[in-house]
């Protein structure tokens, strides 16, 4: 295992989650502003981003975040978490966690976004970076995209882009978290996958940190840059009723997968995490017909 | 440990978890007819359920259920099912299962069922029982009520006609069935309990196997009993937009404590149960502000 990243590696991580938290609240704020329509929102004012710091709860446990929220007339509901949290692992996890059975001691920061849009042609999405410290340290993140009509022109540009900030870091690699995102975003008792996948990796620790934080923001930047590119191509056009409905069954999934399946969150919710920032993800409106 | 129930013992447990199925689904599609309104929902046609039989995929495993749900204007949806299966646990599972050491075996009975009102002003509910019969047998079950706007009078008769019901049994295990679905029915990522409560219980295996089964027979009365009758009383009044939205928002509490810590629901969807079955109980319409 590596050494443990140093304090200025730790802030320079946490800057950046912040730095990219500001560019896509930017990106998203912007398209709000450009919807044109017409279609069942577009009247609407446009959305703005609402910031809500919080703090843990004392208990051994300290750090917090930003949770910024926008429900918009593009968003019906999107939210952009940067958290910053250390503390001591119980001795029921420490086991399972690199580096800390030597020292339960942990610190943790990431950059967390899903996106519930208002129009069922418009896909919902995720995107998730982080750096982990224990006696070791390491990144993980993923994204992925759920739509709800898929679109092959859409599909093809999320995972090229995907794809090309893989490359820049290891020529192998993108085969590799592309299908660990497709076995990751599986719901078993649907026999169905979340949307149409993307990538996931964890516990990236390479010889060389440099590159390792260099291929997270390749990654912050690539979604940047294709989502909101998808999310502008989309915006305009009205649905039919039947698709906001298809939509809505399409969110009811979204919530079991990360209610039943999703580590983040059942790890979040079962040791003490910020309840409104983990469940932040869940969709604004829902149905189970 | 008990012996385990005979075949006229599981037969009869059955034809009970059925008879009782039709007399709540004629008792709530009574209340369709009943309403008078006028409210949001009275003006539409009067639900009536539907059945749906399904039989468990092959693997091991066998049996099967009829799900009967109806959409309606007192109910916005309700499900009433009624199953029986059964196999053998994986080793997994079989060193927790009373009587399933020696034999991995099991035969499973039961019936459930989740109601989810159109108005904020009728509280939502669940009730289920059910014989489990491996080298042993017990029953298991109980009801709880969770109303938006809670109500005095409705919460001291539920209780009340429950109470009833338990010291039938015996005295002292009110207390206990109540305390355990207090216990149960309580979300701890959100420091709230999921509503008013009711009765929990599992493991019924008294010396005297008659005396359970007429236990489990008396909750359902009771819950025939004291539920529609609640509902009957509050299903008229009109209710007011913010109403709507706090049961929206209560619903989404609900699907939450189902996914993350509901055991039945758990065990159902990780043992390839039938999916739309166990999730019948999740509610039509839902949100997350």
């Amino acid at each position: 295992m590596n050494s443990a990243p140093n304090e200025r590696e730790k802030e320079r991580a946490v800057t950046w989650f912040n730095d990219l938290r500001d560019q896509l609240c930017a990106a998203l704020e912007g398209l709000e502003d450009a919807v044109t329509g017409p279609n069942q929102t577009s009247d609407q004012a446009p959305g703005r981003f609402e910031r809500t710091a919080w703090q843990r709860q004392p208990g051994g446990q300290a750090g917090g975040g930003v949770m910024a929220v926008m429900r918009g007339r593009v968003m019906e509901k999107v939210g952009v978490n940067v958290s910053t949290v250390w503390g001591t692992f119980s001795d029921e996890f420490r086991g399972e966690i690199p580096g800390a059975a030597e020292d339960p001691r942990f610190w943790a920061s990431g950059i967390s976004l899903v996106a519930h849009p208002c129009s069922p042609l418009v896909p919902a999405a995720h995107m998730n970076t982080r750096l982990i410290v224990t006696t070791t340290g390491w990144f993980g993140g993923g994204c992925d995209l759920t739509p709800v009509v898929p679109d092959a022109a859409d599909n093809e540009s999320f995972h090229a882009t995907l794809k090309r900030a893989c490359d820049s870091y290891d020529a192998e690699c993108y085969g590799r978290f592309k299908a660990w995102c497709d076995d990751y975003f599986y719901l078993p008792h649907r026999g169905e996958p979340r949307g149409v996948g993307g990538i996931f990796f964890d516990r990236l620790d390479s010889a060389e940190r440099e590159r390792d934080f260099a291929f997270i923001q390749e990654v912050g930047r690539a979604f940047l840059d294709v989502y909101p590119a998808i999310v502008g191509r989309r915006m305009d056009a009205a649905w039919s009723a039947e698709q906001r409905r298809q939509q809505l069954v399409k969110r009811g999934r979204y919530v079991e997968f990360n209610l039943l399946h999703d580590r983040g969150t059942r790890f979040g919710l079962m040791t003490g995490g910020n309840t409104e920032a983990i469940l932040m993800s869940l969709p604004p409106m829902v149905t189970w017909p």
